[in-house]
């Protein structure tokens, strides 16, 4: 169930209502709703009846199965990465070489995405490889060059997290933790994420439905986190001329879902660096929160994903235009519909006609 | 195989070309090779040595097994319906009901979608239906209400043929034939279709591949029209969140495989009034050659198809958005990349790191 | 509506349901209800009550969408193709090579398919062909190969119809007629074929799910076939390791929905010859009326499909093992099961553990 | 690179093989080759001439991706579970409840399912749950009543394990881990299991490939386990009629590529009761080795799964069926086929035609 406490609810009512949770045996998680007020998360229903407590403006035992990330719960989300906020309506790119290669190479493609205009860094430590016999990662290494490359360019750094035992390290280096497509479902690794204190980024797994991806959200959430922020990266089809589908239906399609920002990764959704800028201008177009772009000052040369990975420059020109594209949509959003094209009802269609003509 | 000829070639060579392939049993077709010249598509190969036929500037034997519609035979083309050309840069709007339903609601809804930026007027008088105990349009009445609705508006009309005895009956009405997604791999309706001297709008089959999607338009090639316009309508994957996924990633990926147009299909490819929007513009950012949309005046009473049809004054402000859009990606393309972004090999890269700081 | 009427109703009801439905302008299907009376399906509710008119024994507005092909209509029912029946328990054997080559080496193939054990000989005349340049069957030469094997071994003979305008000739030549994957939902194929007044073979479509399979079934149907059997050959998926996935849940499946018979297609479905015969073993042992095969004596220079077509050396050893399969099914099943294994509550597990130790 | 070495070959050539790989920072591993002799997978190319080394018989440097898992690696191998063999040809039943209830219901099903034909007990400790609200097994608990059915049975058990940190407490426990579905490309599990020193059953991920799954069987055994048995557990399609599709094709199409034992799980690639029997069946007559079920004595009361759960008497019954089924198959198998049939080209058809009339 949720509950939704007023700004001015007294102390004593939270209490109460954690109490009681406490020992009906039932987890809570309480969340900013978004309007200055608060929302508890119930893992369950109350015996007891909490709409009377002073301060409560709404109690739902109706909602989502995925309480804590749904609309039900809140207003749509903002989550702060470091200093930069995701989902405030200014879409951010995530960029960044997909494996981590050495120092310098780190911290130069760091230096050439933030002038390209990227606000964080990504890159990979540890790296989910379908052979055993495949590069795996610089591992705690990795991680020193990316609090270096923050350090020398001032990014916020997210990095993705591949097992239980490495949360607490992966954690002490980034500024977020990343959950892999193929780990969407790793629900042991989701507890334990969700008790780190850092901010999220989860892929969706490339063949979830939605409301398995927003379920998967919710554990990181009902295990303490309020700050995850899901990332379409393809889907798997009967098709196999692109790597992957990019499923941007999923963009306005989750946000009347839930109230956690989205962003899309064109890199992975396509399998293809020559189709990462139209589709990030896709992505944008469709709503989404950010972009995830695989970069390397030399992707023909980088230790994987080379041939979906695009230069700075190319993320420059895609930084450009996305700015440019959502300018004139703003602008456009608000000149008003021109007054002829109204709803007329079929018994009036040959006065309408007139007036249209 | 592919044989170009250049503007000033003999007739002789063309009627050599075509004479050899008659005599050997093979299928010839002639197009314009969108440079002046001619190419002339040749079902097999000709054992005669025709690259020493006087103006003969290219003879391709390795080529897409859909040689007629592969960018291996021509730059990309445009496609004319009626005064319309489709595949120039400026995206066009193909609206109208799911299923027509009366003269004076077909003519009212055309007028509106006219008066809100469409440029082509689509309806189905013969309509595809899972039961047979639905609706199966209006016939041949249906398409008199669409010759009607191009008078009282001036836009050419696109209409689905569904079986090889109503092509002439469709082809005498509409400017345009439409191959629905199930009739993508009916291939004697395609065979038919082809010989029908008129444009044609391919849907791509809900479960077809990008390959099949160009083999099906090979066909109708093949078969004597050279106006093909590609629609991706929306696949069907795992996830039945929405009805189907549209996918978008093929807008720029055929265009690297076709020299042929494509445009994109919102509401089918999302089933949801809510999702045309944004997936209207993502397509068009996409790159698509124009948007094919149900719109009614009254979609909660539309007879079929309502939850996915947006009304007239939903697609004036689709129409002023993506206008802006595009606008805003020319300026914005145009713009030279800020100097410091540069590709810098990791040898260079401490230099580097100074010249950016 | 389904209304079902006993045995000696009088022939007066019958009339007198056929008339209303005319009159409210539904459609009305006779059809036998496996049990000696009869039952009409009428596409719609007829505002009288029928249910006090004399024989009526049961009305029911409530059933499966597809109400003539649905259990709600009969018990499960019997095909009859020529002289051999389908769906009485005994599994038929559909053999024959992908396409007909000549006269000589069907009439070869369907002897030694009969030898082997086949009771149906199947030959493609008319062939669906995804490249405009492939061979597409000798089409009516076929045919008339098709009659002389028939003539040669007695076996009644199935091919593929593929457009409204062959239906006739094809009907002329064969026992039944079939309806290919990529045309299941060629609606109007499937209402001009339902007239042909033949037994049809319906393949599910690659991509069609259960009730779109049995609603192509019921066009069939409602237009005037009572004679259906289906036939599943392969979905397509995410995994391209077989050209297809042969989808065996549906033969138990669908035999919960339909009173149709069922029957598998092992070539199609796996697109490998080494598959060929356990996929047949397994398709028996879930349950199929039957295998649809081809056969060919020299796969390895067979026109198409050589790659999944077998030897009639193979067929035989198909058939000796599913006949010998079924035979101990058959005498297993009946045998009683032991009765120290029974359902015990939780309750009773003290006691139960030791009567079963 | 594959090294094979003969029975008698020296303990200084495997000495050396290893040597070298250390030295050169490669992986390797020893197998048995199923022949007296073991081959040696080493992960990469050794720069030494290995072939001159005594008592090596084969050098493969060309080999499937997944070395060890492959066919080019040894002949088809056995992996014993406790004392139960997988993969001698006898078809072993693995049943149990999908969720551990109690100590006493758990032995109480264990000894049903032993009358019924179980040879290991199945059992989840650990469950996997797509809500964080749902229950998620007992946990070490049910990991001792494991043990308790086992003592009380004889049955070895085999549990599904979730994650790293608790590989060794259900290793101390079970005689076989599981790795489910969702986990299948948890590359950091798939490492810390295949160290465990305990045979290992592999789910297919229900959307894996299956090179990814033979990719995730390599994991496993290039960390150290031999002993793995692959488990095929159903697909997700396009198609929700059932929960997931299993996919049989995989039977046989994976003992073309790999010499691991496999197993069909009929509950979960069904999601239906009713098609457990069915699927059984055609799981063993496809090739399985093995069944993996569900079975509770009463599954409408089951804690988890209960729809697709059967109970001990249906279990009997499967047992029953699939052995008079294999054993007919064997007995059929060893008969001859007739004469008569045999491979005749077309020329020789006329004489031919006369022979087999």
């Amino acid at each position: 169930m949720l509950v939704t406490l007023a700004q001015d609810a007294p102390e004593s009512t939270r209490t109460s209502l954690l109490t009681h949770s406490m020992e009906q045996g039932l987890t809570a998680r309480v969340l900013d709703d978004g309007a200055g007020g608060s929302v508890i998360g119930i893992g369950g229903t109350l015996k007891t009846d909490v709409g009377v407590l002073p301060g409560v403006t709404r109690v739902q035992t109706v909602h989502k199965p995925y309480m804590l990330a749904s609309l039900d719960a809140r207003t749509p989300s903002t989550v702060m990465v470091g200093d930069v906020p995701i989902g405030n309506g200014e879409p951010v790119i995530f960029a960044g070489p997909c494996s981590i290669e050495s120092r310098e190479n780190l911290i130069e493609t760091a230096r050439q995405a933030k002038a390209a205009g990227a606000r964080i860094l990504r890159g990979g430590a540890f790296k989910p490889r379908t052979s055993p016999y495949s590069f795996q990662g610089l591992g705690e290494e990795g991680l020193k060059h990316l609090a270096a490359a923050r350090e020398a360019t001032g990014m916020p750094v997210v990095t993705e997290v591949m097992e239980v035992d490495q949360v607490d390290l992966v954690a002490s280096y980034a500024d977020m933790l990343q959950i892999g497509t193929r780990n969407m479902a790793n629900f042991s690794l989701l507890k334990r994420v969700g008790r780190a204190g850092k901010p999220v980024l989860l892929k969706r797994g490339f063949s979830a439905t939605v409301d398995e991806w927003l379920m998967s959200a919710e554990y990181l959430m009902a295990h303490g986190t309020a700050d995850v922020v899901l990332c379409e990266r393809g889907i798997r089809t009967f098709d196999s001329t692109f790597r992957f589908n990019l499923d941007l239906n999923v963009i306005p399609g989750v946000k009347e879902l839930t109230h956690l920002p989205v962003v899309v990764d064109p890199c992975h959704g396509t399998g293809r660096r020559s189709l990462v800028k139209p589709m990030s201008l896709a992505g944008i177009a469709a709503g989404a929160d950010g972009l995830f772009i695989e970069v390397h000052p030399d992707p023909d040369n980088a230790l994987s994903d080379g041939y979906q990975t695009i230069t700075p420059r190319e993320l420059a020109t895609i930084n450009r235009l996305t700015g440019a594209m959502l300018a004139a949509l703003r602008d456009a959003e608000d000149e008003p519909v021109a007054a002829e094209i109204t709803y007329v009802s079929v018994p009036e269609a040959a006065d309408a006609m007139a007036v249209i003509a």
